[in-house]
């Protein structure tokens, strides 16, 4: 099915040239409000920054049954208009907002965003996903040898067709029996005729939270989805729980084998928005305290601390709080950043960050810079913001990263490059710091990554309490279908 | 002529509901440039702060003659596509961001979007302006009288029916003859087939720069335009100067009466860009410093120093640094910001701002919150934000302003509320703090503010250093055609 | 999914209000040409008149596979412009052209636009179908059990998820397989990765005809496509028979029982265009006849003989040509006919017959009219055309009738109202006659129809040799899923 | 200002490949209608044919008072939407379609639609044009030089700036005062806050005729217009007279002095809709006519006579009744005409003809064809056409033409080619058979064709009743512009 060519504005969020992490899905839920589609789109705005090229809403109307919309571009622009919102009544819902991890990838097509809606034997049922399966391809290849057609190039709809050919007579029971059909990273929401289904994977590698408003439950990724309609937060949803929600109230199970949890630690370096509480602790507070670790562990005499907009902005104030020196925008973002701009001539070509940033010139000449950012990728954007700030008369410049060296990719919902793309994959430190050209580079140590989210003692190294595989390689959950087709040898394999 | 009905985006950089006085235009310029629609398309983009309702730009080239393009919307969606691009081939440019001054107010159609182009007898002609003719009502009058035909709504399009019928022969002639025929505040561009011309009125009330790329002269509203091409900043264009650039170079010319300047002083304060250098001085600087001043003439006891972002960051960190309380990002802007969403329940209803800003709950409970925002206009966003502050358990909540108050409407080019509207228009600081409802409400005074502008005396009471007519009422151009129509009554005139 | 909203033109070939049975899907493959998309587009273009809501093309491409577009609208608007078409590289393609049948009826959306593409164990396919399958709902109930997931509401996908579930090792048998489990009327196209299948169902309701031009096949619903890209006409696909196209060339199968064939006789009434050849008579002349059969069976004394444009003019220059009574354009169709007008005032309310139709004042007044229609569903057009000639000072008005009075729906692919709205249902022809209000009213009758079409001693009443059923209500085919639901009782069980 | 490109719709009424010439304009105008813009909107869809490029309405209201919409395209597309109409309150209204005369032939953008609104010193006033005015480059030259700014590039606008320089104080004086300072061929409408005008030039070149419904008074291009809304055709429009409406009823003057009449005779061969009544007479009955002037003057011995659809149908008629040889459709048109298709490959370009048009080929092979056309203008069509026919096997091509040679560009607002462009400027009719390569070419004589419109003796060569330029070279008005231009050499100069 073709659609209408659609670039997706660059997050506002991320570095001028992409040069970052992405988280790729946020999720959205709500039962037993009426409107519900008007609390998704509100919810699903507050979390843009987990996906930015389409958004789907999917609610359940008694009358009218299961009702769809599916569109590229961001919630503001698709999910605000009368006509748009009054074909989606009902008092529940559910809603996506994606990059893409699988799929096709970097050129989402409406029939791969979800929710995904189908209609089983048992009833109709919509469902969400944040994460990535690891096994799907194996999954989807014995569906298809059994005579299921696929309608997308997403894994999510393998849970789809495993549901709709399990034996189980109820929604829930068929969920429950596809997960456990099903490795990776994960939370699912699912909507039915006359529930809502949350569900976390056993290690709760991706988040999903609980809140409530009058009489309404609400299911979602961050807490901010949560304050944005006024609802009150309750809990987490736990790794490996299932929660049930319907008209009688609210069930939790726990259908997998109990494992130790392995939170994703890259939420709290750059995914998560800095007003979200995760696991009772302030995202923006844990950015702040990264910086205070960075400036004990890596001091430097310099005039002024500055933040790579706007992600490195908590711990550069950290940073700032904790050695003295003054903090100062010396960066400043132009807020109507968009799609690229044509750029014809030698000229004007190569000036791309220059739209997105613009170094505060009058501050930074003739000053010594310690320049604060969340974490360094493939080391291009740090190159041309160094130019940018000596370009404008710094005398020195001193990087420090409010996370450990990226030097593995992530497959449990996260684009991450090719490992060979990663810079910190093949250099170490000083390396690094010469290839960008500046005065020192220093990253805040795993450890003091640990601390700042509220480990006093550091990383356990026997048993550690996150999922930090993109930093140690340590994968928690075997990476099946990237090892069969060969794109990925681990660490413990070398 | 009837235009798709776009709903123009609010502006990031304004507080949620709008409550905030608009510059209105921005002008950008450039004369030797191969692909100058490019420079000046980035240029707009740069500007974009200064008018988001529309945005247009002519060029001139040799064998296609003047070309236009005009769109409601933003820069960055309108101007870069190749096939928009091409339409506008030439060596010179210049364009326009709008907002709305006269002209159809918050109804801005195609036909009122500058530049405007004219065939005149001598030549063809663009014309662009930033700020507002204050007896153009009467000149359109007497044109149409004598049998001109107007297209617009536009104060501007009276300067070119002048210029039509100016008896002088060249066009920079013509333009003169114009211009000293009108009253107000205005910066100027225009551009013929040879050459470009920058006009800034006598008291040089809106600002106008002069800078340099390669072989080519740039003329723009403020620096932050030429650091986006990579150009070289050479000077303000002075108050009453008119510079006329063709391919001899560059000539300067002062065909008013000289009159002392009076720059305005709200540029400072919140509508130029934080990068942008104005006179000499950093407005980020200037707004650090007024954050200075503001600690020291309305200190306070409390825990945490915020902005209300973004537009208050720097003074916030100015109180903070002069003050010792820790600054932090307290309140949360969602970068996804757009038109406002459907709220069909009373639920829903009535919670603009947190679609926009969200208070990062964790850091402000229980905490003594000194809140700094740019200024008050109406104050309704200042309850909104109150109100969110303290229902995330702030302890107390001290407002510091980094303007005095606001209590005269400006008739230069700036979108204010009438008289009436203006909460200082009709209260004292103490009926205001009561009024929104806060533990304490301070204004730097009118002399601190002159003091962060580099005044260090303060403000001259018998001739005033610059245009500060909506905090004193003086205002230094008589309102003609407010007065004729009974819409203001002067302070004087009291 | 969400698609825009539009509305679908009202077909030129139809009458003022919708009065007519509507054939629904139109269908076009080529096998063996580069560009092939173009020409399944202009294939398709030739045959919109079969259905105008939407329409789809699917090419498959050896480095690219299967490429698929689908719009809702005419061809003309949606496959014309090079960034579609470029989407659709290869050098076979298959299109279809729809009403709608089963589905969504009378609100296509872009999922239920055909072809239906699917990835099978054996391979991926393209289907498309014209036609009605009436045991659908049957199969579908059916599969649902055992676990497909339908992502449609057509009748179409049932035979894609019986080919997904075959045993068979190729496309080719697995269609086989699927086609023998359905009853009903189809012509069947299919595009596999290295070939192109057609289909009829044993009766050979619906048509399918073979083409050629260079070394590329062709099989489209009629002879006018082949015309279109000027391609030779080489036969008619016969009854039941399936046609498969590789590069070894061409092979027929007979894979159904034989059964007599009763091929749908309203294709010569009114569904095909004049221009086509049927079983090897010009459907142009086999209307010309129907009038000749008319005027022999049905004389009156007259002036003019006018057609009801443009679907009777053929049967009306007959009528002339037998009768010798002037044939005249006395009514005139607006070539620009669109959306209905909007009609708020009583005034212009009602008149939504002269949008389309004017009557030519100037040579009807005071004259005999004779006027030739092709067939009466409901009559509501009959009776506003025959206001508009009385009012424009008809002295009589005879209306003749091309077709016998239609009096049953069609379950075979037709869009035909409820038996209850059909008016030849519960009157006779004076009946008729006099709920309309003209002088005279006469049908052809089946005889003379069969006649016309070149059956020299007419029905044959044991064994007709079309299906007739909307005259006769002799239906060749059980139209199982309408008798379960209680939505038809048959003339058999009267 | 820039507009969406729009490719505008080939005219269904045109042959293929737009080799006609094009009537540029009609009008609709209505005084004393509620929702008077619903009126003009159905009168221009009935005027369509006369512009298809693009259409305005302008409506006066007492409250909001003028209010325009232009837009590019079809009325049935653009007038149509509540949201569009209720742009368009009044009582009174006027609108226009065009193809375009004067102004950016072929590249119409919406600044040059009509109607022109202009707000005088004694009033605001909209203007609409049929026709051109030949000496509006020399006003246009010396109204600039006086400082009248030009916003479009179509002739009608210097008439909006004469009336705005005029003494006169009223609007219809003032028209008068502009009307008799042009030359050309017109007929005018206006608008003004009380009333609506119409003129037309002092030989009546263009039509306009003046219609009744209820209390309005309505002026429209031709009475098709005037049975779209059910109105009573009330007389024509004099050469020469200017009629006034306002609510004290209609008034007549003669502002010109008097001439004979010259009305255009190619009105009665091709721009006019058959079902339009010109001075008296039906133009379907003079095409009939000329069809049977035709069969006497150039009888043929064959088989069938068919059109060229649509337009040479009712000649065919005529010629077939004479004649007594059978009327055939052989041609049929494809109701979905569009713009072109992409045709990338050899095999498919140069196929343009077949998307509009096919062959009947069962009813032509073997034949003896007699094809009537309306008009031969480059030839390129008629070659085409004989191409088709002769590959569906016609065995003798005979063309028979429904207008004398046309040989002469026209000067009065139809769009011709350069005369050196026009088959009949260099070739004799014989040759012109060769080159087209038929068995026979014959047209009809100017005589016979004065004599089908109702002129019994035939043309008057001293006092020639119409004015048949295009024929003749007879211009009854001069084209001084193209003299000066350099354009055009005419007869009376050879």
């Amino acid at each position: 099915m073709q659609e209408p060519r659609r670039f997706p504005l660059a997050s506002p969020f991320e570095s001028p040239d992409g040069d970052k992490l992405r988280e790729e899905c946020g999720l959205f839920g709500i039962y037993g409000a009426g409107d519900a589609a008007n609390f998704v789109a509100l919810g699903l705005h507050a979390l843009q920054h987990r996906g930015q090229e389409a958004g789907g809403i999917v609610t359940h109307d008694e009358s009218r049954g299961f009702n769809v919309v599916k569109k590229l571009g961001y919630v503001r622009d698709n999910f605000t208009s009368a006509e748009t919102m009054e074909q989606l009544p009902g008092r529940s819902g559910i809603g996506h907002v994606r990059y893409s991890t699988t799929g096709s990838k970097g050129h989402t097509t409406l029939r791969d965003v979800q929710p995904f809606h189908g209609d089983l034997a048992v009833g109709g049922v919509a469902i969400a996903h944040n994460g990535n399966l690891t096994n799907a391809l194996q999954i989807k290849r014995e569906l298809i040898e059994r005579g299921s057609l696929f309608h997308t190039t997403s894994d999510t709809e393998a849970v789809l067709h495993l549901m709709a050919r399990s034996f189980h007579r109820t929604i829930p029971e068929r969920l429950k029996d596809a997960l456990r059909r099903v490795e990776g990273a994960f939370s699912f929401l699912a909507l039915t005729s006359d529930g809502l289904i949350g569900v976390r994977d056993p290690l709760g590698v991706r988040p999903l939270v609980l809140g409530r408003i009058g009489d309404a439950w609400i299911l979602a990724s961050e807490t901010c989805a949560l304050d944005i309609v006024g609802a009150e937060f309750i809990r987490d949803v736990l790794p490996g729980e299932m929660v049930t929600i319907d008209d009688t109230g609210l069930r939790s199970t726990m259908p997998f084998e109990p494992q130790r949890p392995r939170f994703c630690i890259f939420e709290h370096v750059y995914f998560s928005r800095p007003d979200s509480v995760i696991g009772g602790a302030s995202v923006y507070e844990s950015r702040r305290r990264i910086g205070v670790e960075l400036a004990r562990e890596a001091p430097v005499e310099a005039d002024l601390v500055c933040a790579v907009p706007d992600s490195g902005t908590p711990a550069a104030i950290g940073y700032s709080q904790e050695s003295g020196i003054p903090f100062a925008m010396g960066i400043i973002r132009n807020q109507y950043v968009g799609r690229t701009f044509i750029e014809p001539t030698e000229q004007i070509r190569n000036m791309g960050v220059r739209l997105k940033l613009n170094v505060n010139r009058a501050i930074i000449r003739g000053k010594r810079v310690v320049l604060v950012d969340d974490s360094v990728v493939r080391g291009t954007t740090s190159m041309k913001i160094k130019d940018m700030i000596l370009d404008a008369g710094a005398r020195e410049v001193h990087f420090r990263i409010a996370s450990p060296p990226t030097a593995w990719p992530c497959f449990y919902g996260v684009d991450t490059p090719d490992k060979d793309k990663l810079l910190a994959s093949s250099m170490s430190e000083e390396e690094m710091r010469d290839h960008i050209g500046v005065d020192s580079l220093r990253f805040v140590s795993l450890d003091g990554l640990y601390r700042a989210v509220g480990e006093e003692t550091g990383r356990d190294p026997e048993r550690p309490q996150y999922c930090d595989a993109c930093f140690s390689g340590e994968y928690p959950v075997q990476p099946s279908d990237m090892i069969e087709m060969g794109r990925i040898s681990l660490k413990a394999a070398e």
